[in-house]
């Protein structure tokens, strides 16, 4: 086990309208908020309603930002930064799922920054300052309503890049489980594979005397294994909806990471794929992680076999822990597939052809090789966007 | 699930040679503290020192408070409230196991405090304002290092209380397994009590729709019981060390109890015995807690079956899940057993007559009945004493 620094801040409300104490939470730190969001669904389920009323009865003033897209985009989150710096704003709130979280943590650090915000995406500037912020959160799936990280899209050159800091970890997270009853099958389904790659993007390492967090791991794993199938039957079971909602923070609190380097190269392989073709995240991490991992998994055949045993129920052949590894994988796979995700690139519904496939393993390596559990580069890369054809 | 709040801000800094930090770490909050201890044993390891070293190279003065003792006593408490205020300390530097960090909670609260600091523990009276607190903790049992809770006897009567707020959770906690190298065998095997225990008391609720928590306290309960035996045999093998150490404080951090309410009789049960007789706390809790098993599982004899299933790999019984659940029960009571700690009153190098059991059971229940599973009124406790025997 490595040696760690632990420390996540963030006060978790969760339950049946735990959005009611929005404005409470909000007049802790201030009485004027930027208030950002997505698209129309937040006003056509009455969360949008929910919430400005619970911030009027607390005195706080709203001024909005709406139109948070998937991929959200540097655009926006300049837009963000100007209104807060001309209306004297300095609290973010976050109402919708990880894209919106994701833009109000820019506009977090951009408001009290000189420069452009996108200098802490391309060049990795270190976080000195940034507005507290506080998320009512709608789609259980990113883990960004507590995680240190953001991840913005920079339209020119479809370029996707992330910038983290425990700064950036929001005050406060309500989480009402109700909420996320009208979530379209796609968006549930792309959540749980976005919840669990962040889980095997930790999972998969080489050190040793990590078994507490495997198994801590392997339990959030199977919660959304178990959960999310019930969930697509039945939309409205609030037990079900709750196990998905609460598992997805703790797979990205960094709770599962502790002791270990996490992998992290089906992450950015995929981030090509949807700064590219604005693809819905999980479900790119869908058709990449599997082919991520028939390319890696002879670097480690007992881990890869332990997978397959602890998560999939697959009984251990110690005559081939390789058959063991790939029924793991392929259980995966099928998986991902039942939930009606797409498991390969030739699954998505635009043209990708040899040329594209190696200007993303060019990009996804602009800043060196990806990946801890193996070292890849932009050859390697090129191979697993092959293997997800 | 429950609705629930979750919010732990204590930071943790786990690792080799991570009491180098305590300087830094105390400095961020005052250049003078009170820094309470036990007996000689961090002097005789050389951890006194190495603290002493830290703090000196961060210009904070300490205050010595040793000579603190397991079921930490009220007395030193209020002689380290007195000495915070003489001395004008406002920060509390716990050094030590579970009892020396709730006696630097009790004078956290006690300084600020105008009446007598006992108010808190036996009137429950709500914890308004404390000093902070941090801790390097040398011995994985308690989980005090980043739980709200702080347990102290009064020596008139050996009455053993508890009391708590978010406001006790230490700013943090410094941890180095190879702290734990030295610990006696008894000590090792009652910490593995200890935290086994605190998942317990979280793990047996009749909540529905738990299951993700109750993989996650299972996922710590496995690897106690793994490590354990590891550890007593390899007392310096570091990657087991750290994963007990670790899961000590997951175990009792409140997340393995988000969503449901716990049952926590035994630990009152217990406490009446370590009171009385100062018995080490999780040496009494290896005793109480089967008993407790044995005579509340028919209230849920499904839970105790998963418990026997998925903690202990017994294979279910369909036909009597009742004999699946009593293997499941025997298995903890073994296994206690084999790691040196007593399961009956008999083993214990006290008389304890009926007398003293009758006594005990209505002290234990002289603020009502306790238990959540099942509510325990005076009269089952003392079945819960006899069944101990």
């Amino acid at each position: 086990m490595q040696d760690f620094t632990f420390q996540n801040r963030t006060k978790i409300v969760f339950g049946r309208e735990s959005e009611e104490q929005t404005g409470e939470e909000v007049s802790k730190y201030a009485d004027k908020v930027l208030f950002v969001y997505g698209g129309g669904s937040i006003k056509e389920y009455g969360i949008y309603d929910k919430v400005m009323e619970s911030l009027e009865g607390a005195g706080v003033e709203a001024v909005e930002l709406g139109g948070v897209k998937p991929n959200p985009r540097l655009k926006l989150v300049q837009e963000g930064v100007e209104i807060c710096q001309e209306e004297s704003i300095d609290f973010i709130l976050a109402v919708g799922g990880g894209s919106v979280i994701d833009t109000a943590k820019a506009i977090s650090i951009g408001v009290p920054y000189e420069g452009d915000v996108w200098d802490f995406y391309a060049e990795d500037k270190t976080i000195e300052e940034s507005l507290p912020i506080g998320t009512v959160l709608t789609i259980p799936a990113a883990g960004s309503e507590s995680s240190p990280g953001s991840v913005i899209t920079k339209e020119e050159g479809g370029l996707k890049r992330d910038a983290g800091s425990n700064k950036l970890r929001p005050e406060f997270a309500i989480m009402n489980p109700e909420f996320t009853y009208t979530l379209p099958d796609y968006q549930t389904a792309s959540g749980a594979a976005d919840i669990m790659a962040h889980v095997m993007e930790r999972y998969f390492t080489h050190e040793p005397n990590v078994d507490f967090t495997d198994r801590l791991c392997e339990a959030t794993l199977r919660t959304v294994i178990e959960n999310t199938p019930i969930a697509l039957e039945e939309p409205k079971n609030y037990g079900v909806r709750a196990q998905i909602m609460w598992a997805s923070t703790v797979a990205h609190n960094d709770l599962l990471g502790t002791g270990r380097v996490g992998d992290w190269a089906s992450h950015p392989i995929e981030h090509e794929l949807s700064g590219m073709y604005d693809i819905t995240h999980g479900a790119g991490l869908a058709i990449i992680f599997p082919a991520w991992m028939e390319y890696v998994h002879n670097e480690n055949i007992e881990k890869f076999a332990r997978f397959a045993a602890s998560v999939w129920n697959e009984e251990v052949d110690f005559n081939s822990l390789e058959r063991t590894a790939q029924k793991g994988i392929e259980d995966l796979r099928k998986f991902f597939r039942s939930t009606g995700l797409p498991t390969s690139l030739g699954d998505l519904d635009v043209e990708i052809d040899e040329a594209d496939l190696e200007e993303m393993a060019r990009k996804c390596t602009d800043k060196g090789p990806v990946g801890n559990f193996v070292e890849l580069d932009e050859e390697d890369v090129l191979e697993i966007y092959q293997l997800a054809r």
